[in-house]
C-alpha cells in the first residue's frame, strides 16, 4: 500500500493560535485516491527542523505533504530547505504562477512588489502546479534515486486552507498519474442512542466475523452518537460490503439513523423534506440549542417554522400556552408540561410536527424523580402527542448537547412512523 | 527554556474524519505556563508505531502529552503501549476513577460493564489524575533516569475533547509542581469588532514598545471576537502590566469589552445582574444562536425569560406582531423588521431589554441593499429601541455566528450605557 505523510509547517499553529484544518482535508482526499496517511507532524519554522522532519518522512514514504511556510515574509524559509533537500542549485521563475500574483494583487488594487515575484521564484528541481487562488506556488519534488531509492515525491502546498482546497485535486491527479494507487471504499453508519463501549459490546461477534480486509473504526460525538465507519482495502465488491451492514443492521437496526456522514439535524430536514411537512419547537432547557441546529441546516427555511425558547414559566404559560394549573400540578419538568409545550407552540406556529424539551441542564435543580439530567421530550405531530424521559450527567453543556440531540432522534423517529 | 512534544494518537484523525482540536487547546496552556510546543504529532492505532514515536519525542524533550486511543474498545492499544514503554508489569484498578465511571454510567442508566471498568486499570508505574467528565482517567509516567537522563514527564489524556479541556487544568498544575517554570504573569483584554489584522497593524507601535520582559498573543476566535493575552516574564510588577494596558485602552478601547477570559454572552449577563434586569431575543437568521448562548452561561434563568425563532414571515406576525405592512414595505431584512421584532418580543415576555435579528446567511438570498452576510440587529431597552446593520461573507455556519456575536456585543454596549 501506498503511503503518505503530512507536514504542516508555521508557528501559529505549533502555539495554538490556529487550528489545523488541512491535514485533514489532504487526508480525506488521499484516502479517497487509495492512499493510507500515516502520520502528520506539525513544525515551527525553523530550517533545520524542516529538513529533518521532511528527510525523515521521506525515507519511509511514498509521498509527503507539506502546507505551509510558503508566504512572502521572512519566517517563511521552507523554500530554501526545499532547495537544499533535493540538490537545487538555482532558481528559476514560474511565469504562470507569475501571472496569477499580478492578477490576485491587482485585483486587490495592491503594487507588485519584488517580495511578491519572489514567490514565483522555485528551485529548478521541482515541477510546478499553478495556484490559482494565491500567489505561492505549488512545488512538485520528484526526489533522486540516488537519495531516496524508493524515489518518494513531496508536494509543497500553500497553507491558507482556501488555497489548499482548490489545489488538492491537482495534487490528487498528478498522484493518480504517478502512482498505482490501490482501493479502499468507506461506507458510513450513523447510531444514536447506544454508547460507544455499549455499542461495541452488541456487536463485538459480528465484528470479529470480518474479512482480514476489512476494518471497522468508531467515531463518537456527543451531538451525532457514535459514527460507524467500514473500510474495505482491496478490489471493491460492492456486495460485500453490503452483506456485512445488512448483517449489521439485523443487530443494531433500531440504533442507526442513517447510512450517510450526516448529522441528526440534517437527518431530520430530508425526513420532513420528502414529506413536505414543516416543524417548530419549544424549548425550555435547551435553551435554543434545537433551533440552532435544525436551522445551521441550509434550506432549512423551507421546513422549519420557528420556535419559542420559553425560559421563564410566564412565557410558557402566556406564549405557550400551558396551563398553569399543569405546572402547578405535575412540575415544570414532566412529561405534561413537555407535551402542553409541544402541543402550543404547533398551534401558534401552524406547523405540522412539534418538539418540545423541559429538563434540569443544571447546575443544581431537580427532585428525586427528575433529578439534574432529567429532561421530557415531547413531539406533537399529525397523529398525536407523544413523550419520553431521558437522563444524562450533571454537566451543563453537555446536556444541552445531549437533550438537544435525543430530542431529534426521538422526532426522526416520530417523522419517519409515517410513510 | 521546557519543551514539549504533543503526540495525537487515532485512525479517525489519521484519516481526516475528525480535526484535531485538542493540540491547540493544549499547546496554548503550556504556552501560559511558559513551556514551548515544538512539534505535534498525530498517529494511528498501532502498538508500534505509538512506541517509536513516544521513545523519539521522550529522547528530546522535557513533557509529551499523548491525547486519544484511550476508549473502551478494542481499537484502544496506547494503554498497552505506555504500559511496555515504562516497564510496568502489572495494572492496578484505580478506585477514584472507578467511581467516577459507576457514577457517569448510572446516571445515563446503564450498567457498568467490564470493558468500562477496565478504564480504570491502569499500568502500576503511572500516577493517575482522575477525569471528572469521562471514563479513561489521565495517566502521569514519570519516566526513570535509566532510560531516558532527563526524567521528562507523559501525560496521557483522553481524546474526547470536552473532558481534555476540564484535564488539561489539574495537568497544567501537576506542571507547575514538578518543573521550575519561571514566573509568567498574563493578562487578558477581550476585544471584538476588529479582525485580527486590522488589530495588530492599530496597536503595533504599541506592541514595539513593549519591555523585553513582555511578550502578546493574539488568540482570534470568531464568537469572541480576538482576545489579546499579555504575559509578563520574570518577577511580577502589577503596575507594570497596568501601565501598558490603560495605554492599549487609549489605542483600541472602544473594542475591548472585558478584561476578563469571558465571553460576551458571559458578560452580557453579568451586565444585566448587576442591573437587576431581564432579557429575552426574538431572532431570525440566526435561528436560536443567541438563545443557545446566552443559555449556555449557568444561571441564566435568573435574567433571561426566553425568545422566538421567527423563521418564517407567519411567525413573525403572528407570535412577535410584526405588521404586515412594515414587511411588505421595507422588506423582511431590515431596520425596520428588526425593530418590530425586538419590541414584540419585550412586549411578549415582558422583559427589560430584547434584541433581536433579521437577515440574510446564506447560501443565497438577500439583495443589492441587504445581500447574502447582512444581518439588521436592534435592540429595545427602557430608554427606547436602536438597530445596526452589520455585513460578512458567504458562509452560512460562520455568518449565523458573527452575527450572533455582533447582536451580542451591539447589545451589550447598550446595557453598559445604562448605569
Amino acid at each position: 500500500m501506498i503511503t503518505a505523510s503530512i507536514c504542516t509547517i508555521g508557528d501559529e499553529i505549533l502555539i495554538g493560535q490556529v487550528v489545523d484544518t488541512n491535514s485533514s482535508m489532504i487526508s480525506r482526499t488521499l484516502g479517497r485516491e487509495g492512499i493510507r496517511v500515516t502520520d502528520m507532524i506539525s513544525i515551527g519554522d525553523d530550517r533545520d527542523v524542516i529538513l529533518g522532519s521532511l528527510r525523515k518522512q521521506l525515507g519511509s514514504h511514498d509521498i509527503v505533504i507539506t502546507t505551509g511556510g510558503l508566504g512572502p515574509t521572512k519566517d517563511d524559509i521552507t523554500k530554501e530547505a526545499l532547495a537544499t533537500l533535493s540538490g537545487s542549485r538555482s532558481n528559476i521563475m514560474h511565469e504562470g504562477q507569475l501571472e496569477v500574483i499580478h492578477r490576485i494583487l491587482h485585483a486587490r488594487g495592491l503594487d507588485v512588489l519584488d517580495v511578491n515575484r519572489a514567490q514565483a521564484l522555485v528551485p529548478d528541481t521541482c515541477e510546478v502546479i499553478v495556484n490559482q487562488r494565491g500567489t505561492a506556488p505549488i512545488m512538485v519534488f520528484r526526489l533522486p534515486e540516488a537519495v531516496f531509492p524508493h524515489k518518494p515525491v513531496l508536494y509543497a502546498m500553500p497553507g491558507v486552507p482556501f488555497e489548499t482546497e482548490a489545489a488538492l485535486e491537482d495534487v490528487a491527479a498528478d498522484i493518480r498519474n504517478h502512482f498505482e494507487t490501490g482501493k479502499i471504499t468507506h461506507r458510513t453508519i450513523m447510531t444514536y442512542g447506544l454508547a460507544e463501549s455499549a455499542l461495541a459490546k452488541r456487536i463485538a461477534s459480528w465484528e470479529d466475523s470480518l474479512p482480514e480486509s476489512m476494518h471497522l473504526a468508531y467515531l463518537p460525538d456527543p451531538l451525532k452518537g457514535v459514527r460507524l465507519r467500514l473500510s474495505m482495502y482491496g478490489d471493491y465488491a460492492p456486495d460485500q460490503m453490503q452483506f456485512q451492514i445488512d448483517k449489521l443492521c439485523e443487530i443494531i437496526g433500531d440504533y442507526i439513523y442513517s447510512f450517510e456522514d450526516e448529522s441528526l439535524e440534517q437527518a431530520v430536514g430530508k425526513a420532513l423534506l420528502s414529506r413536505g411537512m414543516t416543524l417548530s419547537a419549544a424549548e425550555s432547557c435547551t435553551g435554543g440549542e434545537i433551533a440552532h441546529l435544525i436551522t445551521s441546516v441550509p434550506g432549512s427555511s423551507a421546513y422549519f417554522l420557528g420556535s419559542v425558547t420559553s425560559y421563564a414559566i410566564s412565557v410558557k404559560e402566556r406564549v405557550l400556552g400551558v396551563p398553569a394549573e399543569t405546572i402547578e400540578r405535575f412540575g415544570v419538568v414532566s412529561s405534561e408540561v413537555a407535551i402542553a409545550m409541544a402541543e402550543g407552540v404547533k398551534k401558534l406556529t401552524g406547523s405540522d410536527f412539534a418538539v418540545a424539551t423541559t429538563g434540569w441542564a443544571g447546575p443544581g435543580g431537580g427532585d428525586s424523580v427528575n433529578p439534574e439530567g432529567t429532561v421530557w421530550v415531547a413531539v406533537a405531530g399529525p397523529d398525536g402527542t407523544e413523550s419520553i424521559k431521558f437522563r444524562y450527567t450533571n454537566d451543563r453543556l453537555r446536556n444541552i448537547q445531549r437533550f438537544a440531540a435525543s430530542a431529534l432522534n426521538y422526532l426522526l423517529g416520530k417523522i419517519s412512523e409515517r410513510i
